[in-house]
């Protein structure tokens, strides 16, 4: 498994093998030098509903595949994805498996990973800046923050339509770590009821991101007990992290432009 | 707080403003596309000792400045470092702080961007690849892991040569999450010893990376119980990650050859 250096991604990517992706939040300048290199060598790339036009570009050359999946809304099932990466790279194409984020965080890579192994196809992994990292970034904030968040936790709040979310709240719930949920959008109310219950105070900082890195990124300052008003006036459909934790809250005065606030209930209605 | 579209970071990039920006771990090409830019565009360039000479090439024009910092080694304060990126801005350069990983996870970016502020210096942040994304990605596995590893938990065992490492055992001690240490290799016995001791298997496997993406990247797989001995032969002042949990020992036979095993003591000595 060689380390691709610059300018030999055509040699290091050889014909029959797969390399997993990470696309990172959306703006294309946010995918790394490699994963554009890889991009511009592909003769196949199979990509999520999550990755924009823009990244598409970048690929000129290969083909390209939706295997768009949404929360609640899977266009092709996981079986299918696995046999189409496999049969592509069976047929000596250089395939890329181009997944929103970062393949390690959230985006169920080992089932492809273990279907290509048992393969036989060659597969590698080229990671991506994930959307806590850069929900900190454009919101000007740390998600480490020194004595005060000593620990960064990521958590998926993504369950099957209806279903509650299955989360050890008690261990979320520490004053002194930052939590960064990934798909919070429909489980906003239930966040922020389990959270509160579990000890932390309804006045924690909360940041909700959405788009994060697009033209259309939408940033809100709130708290945790206004969260689920506060997820209101976020569309249901889009990717949205919900960042909680002091430092959050840490003072950035003045406060980046591109971040609203919302610490009251007026402020939100 | 403009986002930097392709091809105009000049003009995103105005004279007497900052931009802290991730190195990610280490490789070249593990670097954003828009740090790339960033480098090319700057004046000058205040660099951590972890970013390496080939990253340094990236901004021939810039003047390069080490205001390295180590484990248990400051070669300039951070007191200083805040007024040198204060005095650059206001002289009217082009500031890039340049940083390993990602600014927003154990990069101390606060302090540098509270400091800015305060003195009126226009600040953003362009996050980077973490070392436990980019240690995922080089052992071929997910941190997160349906059904296995819900929850991705981050932390510095970082302290004080001699103290002990201040941490919340038993909330990092969960068979359900994957436990990312950073800066972890001084406090690898305690590591062993606080998990073992909170109700963690001595059989959980773990990977002990370090120098991630570069040439002389190391990943041992081995077990909790056999990570003091395993660590040993890391060298102390090398950057090493430490990933604890079932998703690291998720079956990816064939192993990345990449990766070496140590799953008995045997193996080690």
């Amino acid at each position: 498994m060689a380390n691709i250096g610059t300018g030999d991604v055509a040699d290091a990517f050889a014909r029959g093998t797969v390399w997993l992706v990470g696309a990172g939040p959306g703006d294309p300048d946010l995918l790394t030098r490699k994963a554009e290199r890889l991009l511009a060598t592909a003769d196949i790339v199979f990509h999520d509903a999550l990755v924009g036009p823009a990244i598409l570009e970048l690929a000129p050359q290969a083909e390209w595949v939706s295997v768009g999946k949404r929360s609640g809304r899977h266009s092709k099932d996981q079986g299918t994805i696995d046999q189409l990466l496999v049969r592509a790279a069976l047929s000596g194409q250089r395939v890329v498996r181009l997944k929103g984020g970062d393949p390690s965080i959230f985006g169920r890579s080992m089932e492809e990973l273990t279907a290509l192994r048992e393969a036989g196809v060659p597969v590698q992994v080229c990671p991506g800046i994930t959307a806590a990292s850069a929900t900190a970034a454009s919101a000007g904030l740390s998600l480490s923050l020194r004595g005060i968040a000593r620990r960064v936790q990521f958590v998926t709040a993504h369950s099957r339509r209806g279903a509650a979310v299955d989360l050890d709240w008690q261990a979320l719930a520490d004053p002194d770590a930052t939590l960064a949920i990934y798909m919070g959008r429909e489980a906003a109310s239930e966040v922020s009821r389990e959270l509160i219950a579990a000890g932390l105070p309804g006045r924690t900082p909360v940041l909700i991101a959405c788009n994060v890195s697009l033209p259309d990124e939408k940033l809100l300052r709130t708290r945790l007990d206004l969260l689920p008003l506060a997820t209101r006036s976020f569309a249901a459909d889009l990717p949205t992290l919900i960042l909680v934790g002091q430092a959050v809250g840490a003072d950035c005065s003045p406060m980046p432009e591109n971040v609203t606030s919302a610490l009251s209930s007026s402020a939100i209605n």
